[in-house]
């Protein structure tokens, strides 16, 4: 039976880590909170009392908050420094492309293997085994874990050599996630203000030009006006702009879009918005001038 | 043999007409310009004399260029007071909804049934009789015209009892791909200058979370920054975003990516790209001092 340790058991973390368990794998569990990890164990995996013995199976998944997380468990500790050879760890964390690249060389240094494997989809996705991956790093790591990414994913992409190829693309989608968010927003006000049934318009569009989940889920929502339970929070998705316009700045690439979901962003969270889903940045286009 | 008219033969009126024909459908073609007059009627069509003679059919499609045509050929002319008893118009051209409004009024007045039927489609659609036609108008009346939509697209939405209702969701449905063309071409660019593919971001983006025609195809005009020849050009393009800018500033509500676009498109034009595919509104976002 393989082995393979999952570190984190989020929202997304656990499902994973049940579905690897389903599949036949012998899972490992860390967690910083022990809740999860109870569950985890009873049913079926082992919990390792401490990240040193997480890695200690020699295949690792770790599916962190943030950047400051991941730096701090996995490149400003001693951990990589005491993998077994020819271990590997699968980062599905949607991290900054500096961090990717921070924690490709660290790995490296310690002689561990490294790739960035972020993924779209949502809890419910992660519960089917149906997430997108984005894989970046080496073709003959990315080959060894393949078993793993189709038993986590739907499908599997890889995009390139380097681990921060992977973020990059994570960082696009959630960025174009957002666009169209915003994008939607905008048109469902005009519908409504128009006599126009926005649901209705959400069907048909997602069911033409705009297939695919982004819109059709997001649509619904939007025009639904409903934005609780949070899928992914106003917070989060505020994190994830920030990546993109991050890379922005430093690549010299203006994204005009990117500056009107800036506004959105923050305007929603100073309404009180932040842990509702972010979609919920849709909701500020009616004029207070604007005849109703 | 039902027989049936088209008014106005240019890239999406052709195409339309020879399907009625292979449909079996009596055609009866009119068109401002003689040459394809005489194609259609090569194919099997007979030639109106006159625009009267065309309304004589009892059905009538219409796709005229904008506006002005339409309100030049049938509003402001005497083709309705002539039109037979219990004909009905189709209108298939996207136009403003206080044209809508107008035409539906100035149809009624004089007992000639009117539908509002734009499409979402490029030429290869209409080809293929793959369009979207959305209606508004009349139940009785749509129902009555379902076989021809039946021939004319792939599906065919009702969105409700008022003409401008479906000039309404055009605006809105082509709002919200020039919204995708721009957040894709902020996207491309970003991918391009960290190293990213941005075909093979695009056909993955196109495959998992944005799937359907429009993130498709303009996803793949922008990541080969191919924009000629145009399937529908910058300047048709900006004609319908201020269809859009000219419903939100009446109803009140704020597009700031409309406001985006506004100088996208603008720009565009000042570069030369009138007559290319409005795709290429995607070609902005390199900032002139960002290094490469």
């Amino acid at each position: 039976m393989p082995r393979i340790s999952v570190i984190g058991l989020g929202a997304m973390g656990r499902p994973i880590a049940h579905n690897l368990l389903g599949a036949g794998y012998e899972v490992t569990v860390w967690n910083r909170s022990p809740r999860p990890v109870e569950e985890l164990v009873a049913a079926g995996a082992t919990a390792a009392p401490t990240l040193a013995e997480a890695f200690a199976t020699g295949t690792v998944i770790s599916m962190v908050s943030n950047d400051e997380v991941f730096a701090q468990l996995f490149l400003d500790s001693d951990v990589l420094a005491h993998a077994p050879a020819d271990s590997v760890h699968i980062n599905m964390a949607t991290v900054s492309t500096e961090l990717a690249r921070r924690a490709a060389a660290v790995h490296a240094e310690h002689g561990v293997g490294y790739l960035s494997a972020p993924v779209f989809g949502r809890v419910a996705a992660a519960e089917a085994g149906r997430l997108t991956v984005i894989v970046g790093g080496p073709a003959a790591l990315r080959e060894r874990v393949q078993p793993v990414f189709d038993v986590i994913g739907a499908s599997s992409w890889p995009m390139g050599e380097r681990a921060e190829q992977a973020s990059i693309v994570k960082i696009l989608g959630n960025y174009l996630i957002a666009c169209a968010i915003q994008s939607m927003g905008e048109a469902v006000s005009l519908a409504e203000r128009s006599g126009v049934d926005a649901a209705e318009l959400i069907t048909l569009l997602s069911s033409t030009l705009f297939q695919g989940p982004a819109y059709a889920s997001y649509g619904a929502l939007i025009a639904a006006h409903e934005y609780t339970p949070a899928g992914f929070t106003t917070t989060l998705g505020r994190k994830d702009l920030h990546l993109a316009l991050d890379v922005a700045e430093r690549t010299g690439v203006t994204l005009p879009v990117g500056e009107v979901l800036r506004r959105a962003f923050d305007q929603a969270i100073a309404d009180g918005r932040a842990d509702e889903d972010w979609a919920s940045i849709a909701e500020q286009q009616q004029s207070a001038t604007g005849p109703r």
